[in-house]
């Protein structure tokens, strides 16, 4: 798909979300989806390698490695969106990480509707219940381990998805879903 | 408690878990505990931010930040073990990352039981069901974003804890458990 993705009406729905809440969204390990968008080509990937850094300005360090198509495209612009998917795009999921987008569009061929970002080139997934917007703010762990720093610069969520259980990656196709919640006395932030 | 902790029957009957798969434990997120030994006495706190690096050797990047007490040890000693609580430690996870080791002996006051490691000073966590014995391996990222770079040089599992349910943190006191597990198709290690 191009730069300029088609805005469908999905996107006016979407609701911006605090940047101090990001964490809550990723701290807890779900597998979400990366895009980003290089040479006139939006591409997503899978990931399950990635972990807060700081609470706000949201940083964010993840693993992007030097065999996975998205590496030149990140490197390169140093923008992405984190896409977060709620169990029922688990399938769409498992076939994103199955391809690369060196020999598919996998935004058409997994039914996933690229959504324009204010911030940043590469596109929101509009299936998905969270956006983050981020740029790369360091590049020094590349090298040696495919560590990204990213800076989430806008994030926002879907308020039509509720109670939405994220998935979480175990190796080889096995998830762990998100079971119940619990609530313990905590003085913690 | 202090650098020699007793060794209690349980210990032996942990059994060695393969560092190839690793990944598996700390891929999907769970809350784990982090043991040190500095001056004489060992310490544990909380973690939620942590993710794998590498696959083999297990490499696991983590923030450990300057106002945790374990800080110091960290950076000092360059020795820490990850023990994996589940479901049954909750409260206990709670109690070690709302107190400080600077005030309690935390193994003592929440009834954790340190087992001696085999390749690192501190010590693992009888009651978790996993246990990873890391050194750091790196940390030019510790000033400015206290990321360490740990790599994990012996593994531990309990073979009396199956069917273990880990807990993810959401922030606030409030957990996720692990729910139902999902296998589908892929191609993916």
């Amino acid at each position: 798909m191009s730069f300029k993705p088609i805005i469908p009406s999905s996107v006016t729905k979407m609701k911006e979300f605090p940047l101090s809440k990001v964490y809550q969204l990723l701290e807890p390990g779900p597998v979400v989806l990366l895009t980003t968008a290089h040479r006139h080509r939006a591409n997503v990937m899978t990931m399950s390698w990635h972990m807060m850094v700081e609470f706000e300005p949201p940083l964010v360090a993840c693993v992007v490695s030097k065999f996975d198509y998205s590496f030149i495209a990140l490197r390169a612009t140093r923008e992405c969106v984190i896409a977060i998917p709620a169990l029922k795009l688990a399938h769409q999921v498992v076939q994103v990480g199955n391809s690369s987008g060196h020999d598919v569009d996998k935004f058409t061929a997994f039914g996933l509707t690229p959504v324009p970002a204010q911030c940043v080139t590469p596109p929101l997934i509009a299936e998905c219940f969270a956006n983050l917007e981020c740029r790369v703010n360091d590049t020094r762990y590349v090298n040696k381990y495919n560590i990204f720093i990213l800076e989430v610069l806008k994030a926002w969520s879907d308020p039509k998805q509720s109670n939405f259980k994220t998935i979480h990656h175990c190796g080889y196709g096995t998830f762990i879903l998100d079971g119940r919640t619990i609530k313990l006395k905590s003085k913690m932030r």
